[in-house]
């Protein structure tokens, strides 16, 4: 590892110095996927000349592993020639992603490639990117249950596969799915003459091309599988999901979920023009302006019933009270939605985390706001004069944001749940709805409190 | 699938009806994470009842796969002859882990198993859960480079293993890592009499027992790896990390970047208690309460230069001005975190983050301040009179919010990146700091520049 970086440094100087001559013998000491790295972080311009200073055979691994922007710099310079001769020696499913990104392009490339390994790439370029069929490859290798397994192995050992290969599915005459069986299991079994019919473990776990990503991946981690088979509408085997590919999909999953609570896309980790960025944050934005501008209106309203003096002495609270709330729901959705995620849905897990919230809430609610309270009292006492007794306006402030941070925990765990029964990401829509409305609810609980604590002033 | 999902349904309603005889039959339908799902969704006093009712060739797979919660129910009823039995059929890795949980009971248990089990997992349970050495198993196969390729084949042909196993490892005489090669590789190898010295990959890649297990995930990751070496400090093989343990761990991870934003811990998916809970977010809500005080000494030393009805009318705008500030330093934050995290700590990367997110700041900030200053404006106009001009509050806020959301988008990105040069996981420290901070600018901002726009009009 520490040698890897070593050079890694090396080549970053070369590229600084414009010493190309000096590359390539570096390059040669690198894994493809550090190459790769080498060059996503290297300046726009230098993509194209560092991916010129490979060599011919390592190209098509280098080109599989670095990142959208990088790929399409280098992928524009070239001829659709010089493109076809490298998504030839890819994996069909790295080529397809190649080719998907191609756009226009890709019909003349796919033609000026061998019939064999375009038919391939075309067949996986029909799937919806996020979904198995999308992230599959056609490299398998699938026997009939007649063959013993020691012809099995012999088979095996005349192909010529694209990526590594640890399970061997058994299909019938139709192509349809009947069993698999590990590799080394199979190499146990191979002096009894047993046929895979016999061999193969029946109990099959696959997915349908439409399957979404995130339903494989999560497939793929329940049962510690390494490759996931994937069937037609036919039930038909045409791929399969790797490994590496499913461990690519669980890393895009996290940032999306991350990035959808906090209102944006993942999108933007690409290199996106501010503008995009612009684009994918302003709803959350435009939502929470919207709120504020209800906000406003609802503090206007309740100034009408309150004095001036006593508006100044209570604005001073909102910060708190508005952030207090607003940290309280985050907290406590992103708990549930995190659950959800992972596949708690089942309603007695989830009701027990509602209560949980609910009791965890009006805790911390019950210790920040007698801390905020005593306090609120300490600072008006310290003034002297005021419009509101202190020991008053310390008992408002501290059950106004007692009622807003139990409310805040109970609403934040409760409109993910809500959402996910309704079939609505609870991830997408939580993150803005949950802060809009808690911080719409903390300034009615504390004005309401207000109104109602200090009428009672007023009476006493 | 679909058939799995109905087996446990009927499940369920089992146990619910307390028809405990009929639960055995569904359960051998199931696959054992399957009926691990079912346990842990059931009620608490039923685990136990539920994992009597296996048959005992399953109960370690079951247990495996068990949740914290359900695991400690269960193994409580147990005696350690049981656990025993149990334990020594498992993988040592999941056995360390039941061990490990066990605490105090594991040195009896160890010492009721085969003598060889139970040092192969003493072995694993010195190394901390959290690192190479406590993800591993030393269930692995490896072979001196003089062996032949069809003697490994042999060879692995007689061997009884716990785990799946894909690439053999060619180790020296001291017990070194010297190379790897792929089992489906060697089996197209088997016939030409050459040694594993001549045809194993002399490149590997390890890691050492004490490397964070996040790392572990990163190089399996960019690798395309399913399985990892893992050597001690003599650079000797001791165990591999399996494709099923990476995926769990980059589950783990994430839930605990999404917690982290969120001021809480991904220890409270377990079944922690409120009151852990509490302790687990008090923190971040302290940092806030703390915030919030310093918001208030400031608004009110603000006061202090304007007049009351002055504070009354741009006292409405407070919660906008704090919330688009709140949520766009969020954004700005959430971006840098995720993509430090997935390893773009390279310094022209982030500088381009950076830029990147000052031009999207200061744009939003422009579109979302004159909305606000327009509806600002109209709103006062609209009361008739007010002690300031329609016209320059609209202003006022509109600069007052466009600067605010620039100064946050900034700020929000900058933030995580000190922290990560300062080796502070930017995750856990950043949600907070960048709230927090962008609360008390925010209003500073607002204040601050309605003093010298009012000044302004005062002059006028």
């Amino acid at each position: 590892m520490s040698d890897s970086n070593r050079i890694k440094e090396q080549v970053a100087f070369c590229i600084k110095g414009e010493l190309w001559d000096q590359i390539p013998k570096l390059f040669e000491e690198l894994h493809p996927a550090d190459i790769a790295e080498t060059i996503n972080h290297a300046p726009a311009n230098t993509h194209n000349i560092l991916f010129e200073l490979l060599n011919d055979d390592i190209k098509p691994d280098v080109l599989a592993e670095l990142d959208d922007q990088a790929e399409a710099d280098i992928l524009e310079e070239l001829t659709d020639e010089e493109i076809s001769d490298i998504v030839e020696e890819m994996a069909p499913d790295d080529a397809a992603d190649v080719l998907g990104e191609l756009e226009e392009r890709s019909e003349g490339i796919l033609g000026l490639m061998e019939t064999e390994e375009s038919e391939e790439v075309r067949e996986l370029l029909q799937y919806d990117e996020e979904t198995a069929g999308g992230i599959m490859t056609s490299d398998f290798v699938a026997v009939q249950a007649s063959m013993t397994a020691s012809e099995a192995i012999d088979y095996i050992a005349e192909l010529d596969l694209d990526e590594p290969l640890y399970n061997l599915y058994v299909i019938d005459l139709e192509g349809r799915l009947t069993g698999w069986i590990q590799l080394w299991e199979l190499l146990k079994k191979t002096n009894h003459g047993m046929t895979l019919e016999e061999l193969a473990d029946k109990e099959t776990i696959s997915v349908r091309t439409d399957a979404d990503q995130e339903e494989v991946a999560k497939i793929a981690s329940k049962y510690d599988l390494s490759s996931l088979p994937v069937l037609d509408a036919n039930d038909r085997l045409i791929g399969r999901v790797t490994a590496d590919d499913i461990m690519d999909v669980m890393e895009e999953e996290a940032s999306e979920d991350i990035f959808k609570l906090a209102g944006s896309s993942d999108s933007e980790l690409e290199d996106t023009s501010p503008l995009q960025a612009c684009k994918a944050r302003l709803p959350w934005l435009l939502i929470t302006l919207g709120t504020g501008f209800i906000s406003s209106l609802i503090l206007k309203s309740f100034m009408n019933h309150l004095s001036i003096a006593e508006i100044v002495a209570l604005s001073f609270f909102v910060p708190i009270i508005m952030a207090m709330g607003g940290n309280t729901g985050i907290q406590s959705s992103t708990l549930i939605i995190r659950g959800i995620a992972l596949g708690a849905s089942h309603s007695r897990r989830i009701m027990k985390i509602i209560t949980h919230e609910i009791i965890a809430g009006a805790t911390m609610g019950l210790i920040c706001g007698t801390t905020v309270g005593l306090w609120a009292g300490f600072v008006i006492a310290k003034e002297g004069s005021s419009v509101i007794a202190p020991s008053y306006l310390a008992l408002t402030v501290g059950i106004a944001l007692f009622s807003a941070m139990a409310f805040a925990a109970v609403f934040g765990a409760l409109v993910p749940v809500l959402l996910n029964r309704a079939k609505i990401d609870p991830a997408v829509a939580s993150g803005p709805f949950v802060t809009a409305s808690n911080d719409i609810f903390a300034l009615l609980i504390y004005y309401g409190i207000t109104l109602l604590m200090i009428g009672a002033t007023h009476l006493a």
